[in-house]
């Protein structure tokens, strides 16, 4: 009888199925700060929806769990192996199948990077406008995780982009969904349905996303505040005057000392200023006419100074992308501060006020630092914990998770529950929708083996699996 | 023992449980050409999800199917209630519970209409944008069908606005999903499954809809053209230009004449080029200064009269709103014209030129008319269908049907599968996809008793339950 790592070799050869020393400690782990390192008993390297479905059919047949990755990027712990499981890694399913500049839709493997997309639909005068703040991160992931990033405000996030899949289910069968189209009322949403499961659903071996016309102006207008709940107020202010802003972000005063400090970014901002800002309020316009750039630039400038900020920058191109870029690996900056656990809390924009006054007291209460940024477009916060004590640790994570629910909000914005923030949801969440999740789930997926233990189900303890 | 109608008259009161003569017969149906019409066995008029709960309840307890209904304007008989059932009817269930200015949302009832959800936003400088051609429909109808309609092309459909709903489940759960917001990966989307499931999955009570804010100016440009393959060559220019139509439709020169003679409509056009133009390109911009509508007409017009207008006109306001009514009542000009059929398939917006090419021969080789017009910007081809024998109407349908799917579409854009296009569905569809959604279906609803006929299962011959 063969063992499923046999049976894999068959099927792939041996150049394509890893196992032992062979397996790389990259494929172990995401960039979670707190989920438990697994290596995967084998890693398996498709080419096609037709091997991974073979794979999910012996996985199937051994009773193993099959957790997808793309590029790893992830920060909830959402594709990192099983214990005794199979690891689809999609490094060799990365090509940008077609990039149909009429129906303005790209179609990709899940492999595909998203400066690799970027890269190829600049050249034609088109943008995938999702950026997650990691371009290394690959669109099977992104839709596996619904990524979102600060663009999310005037794009949407992953979702929205997304118009169909080629997807695997966990019974092994290879479905298509949706199209090359934005509406269609023809059975079930399948497309949606898949996007942001974190491979729990299924595997998703294509996409069609759609692509936006590029903007050639963009301009950075960077406002400092008094206090993050004035920022929070200007915010539907801004969004109701039209100016439709890509990017719409604020970053506390810890943030951006610790940003600007990780790059030796100098933005040119006086020591009164300084001083008196608790809060600093990132806008990016962009159009497509530099006029109007400037005029656009000039209403806001009169706007916000009218709703409190200290003072008006609009930074030199050079600056502008810095802080951006700084901005985006703001993760890595608290990471490298030693923040315990971050997290992306998504509330109502107009109640990040009462949010973050929530959050001062749970961070007050336990002796902890919660420093933070957020997408204050779209309400969603992320929160850097310092805690080192687990137990208070716990603590504030379920305060805070807690305090976004009662006002409305959810667990994670883009980020997803993966396996980090799954006893937070699972008890923070209604349980007749989760008995209705576990029922999609088996829909999906009968025998429970994709990425079990992310979102829904612990781990039982009764699966030991092993592949060899 | 008490019968079902007994059990909701203790529920709800002798008032709202209407039976018999009682029942109008505008209950009976909806907009649909072809639905067979049924008298509900009763009608209930809950104020409340918990009284849909309970009313599921009952009807879950006597095996009854229930149907929702909003104000009954769908086109495709999938609020048609179903023999010997319960008709849940929104009418009592029409308040506009709230408008967040500062998260712009309104928070609505199903029975809730476009017009009176879109005089309210007005006063706050908002709008509800989605414009399914008829300002008496649901809110509740919209959010089953995933309702679209012509400012798709901007503002997405129905699904893109609903960002949270209150729905009750086939076993009578009640649940709350998503919130005010438009970004989350915590479990499954369930919004966006319910969204378009045509009353399949549960019941609607409550919808959180995004708004948007209100462009003061618009502007109507009507270009003849050639041939519809002109404009739909077109159509990917206009929208790489980045101008960003709220509106962009083709009418044949068929669907004109009617709709026009239908209202006594004078556009203003020359003799030559109404004899040379086969089809009609409407491009409506909008904008919340002015000077920039100005410049984006002059541009639009430049560019389509090189992309091969025969003309461009700028249309006066009246006659503006004029057209546009007189397209959004396409519909009913095509039913006076005595259509036998309206369908609305959908295709990737690209091959529009191709798929009419097919629904041409279709329309010879069956000896049937076929006129149309149609959302040129998303693909989605709105046909009226002249065939009067049966058979051949069916033929015609299928074939028409399979050939967008060909070419990568769906069997309808917005109308929905409801009862009239599940046939066609059920035989076009990947039966893995369809086993699927059959799997999903029971996780919300176990005993099938939610709208049986619509989109999935045949009613089976065993169900002849009786309310009374």
């Amino acid at each position: 009888v063969l063992s499923a790592v046999e049976k894999l070799t068959a099927l792939l050869g041996p150049a394509r199925v890893l196992t032992g020393a062979e397996v790389s400690e990259d494929d172990w782990h995401d960039e979670s700060l707190v989920a438990h390192w697994h290596a995967p008993d084998v890693v398996a390297l498709p080419h096609s929806a037709a091997e991974v479905s073979a794979i999910i059919a012996i996985a199937r047949e051994f009773g193993l769990p099959v957790t997808a990755r793309g590029s790893g990027t992830g920060l909830a712990g959402g594709c990192v192996p099983r214990e005794g499981g199979v690891l689809i890694a999609f490094r060799e399913m990365s090509a940008i199948l077609e990039i149909d500049v009429d129906n303005q839709v790209a179609v990709v493997q899940p492999g595909v990077s998203l400066r690799q997309l970027d890269e190829v639909v600049a050249r034609h005068g088109l943008v995938y406008p999702v950026y997650p703040g990691e371009s290394s991160a690959s669109l099977g992931g992104n839709v596996a995780t619904n990524a979102g990033g600060m663009r999310a405000v005037k794009y949407g996030v992953t979702r929205h982009q997304v118009l169909g899949l080629e997807a695997v289910l966990g019974t092994g069968e290879v479905i298509r969904t949706g199209g090359k189209f934005v509406k269609a009322t023809s059975g079930y949403d399948l497309t949606q349905l898949i996007v942001g499961s974190e491979g729990t659903l299924a595997v998703v071996t294509e996409a069609i996303l759609r692509l936006y016309p590029r903007q050639p102006h963009a301009a950075t207008v960077l406002a400092p505040f008094r206090t993050v709940a004035e920022i929070a107020t200007a915010v539907p202010r801004i969004v109701q005057s039209g100016v439709a802003p890509m990017i719409l972000e604020y970053i506390d005063m810890m943030s951006m000392a610790a940003i600007t400090a990780a790059r030796g970014l100098e933005l040119g901002i006086g020591a009164a200023v300084k001083e008196a800002a608790l809060a600093y309020l990132v806008v990016v316009l962009e159009s497509r006419d530099p006029g109007r750039l400037d005029e656009d630039i000039e209403q806001l400038g009169d706007l916000i100074t009218t709703l409190g900020a200290l003072d008006v920058y609009v930074l030199p191109a050079r600056a502008a992308s810095d802080l951006i870029e700084a901005r985006e690996r703001a993760f890595f900056a608290a990471k490298a501060a030693g923040a315990n656990e971050i997290i992306d809390t998504v509330v109502p924009r107009a109640q990040i006020p009462e949010f973050l006054a929530e959050v001062s007291l749970i961070a007050q209460d336990t002796g902890s630092m919660v420093i933070g940024c957020g997408h204050a477009g779209d309400g969603n916060v992320h929160l850097s914990v310092f805690q080192t004590d687990p137990e208070r640790l716990e603590r504030v994570l379920r305060g805070v998770f807690a305090a976004g629910a009662a006002l409305g909000g959810a667990v994670s914005g883009e980020h997803g529950i993966g396996t980090d923030k799954r006893s937070h949801f699972l008890a923070l969440e209604d349980p007749a929708k989760l008995a209705l999740m576990r029922r999609i789930k088996t829909a999906f997926d009968p025998d429970g083996i994709l990425n079990p233990g992310a979102v829904l189900e612990p781990e039982t303890a009764s699966m030991q699996p092993s592949a060899r």
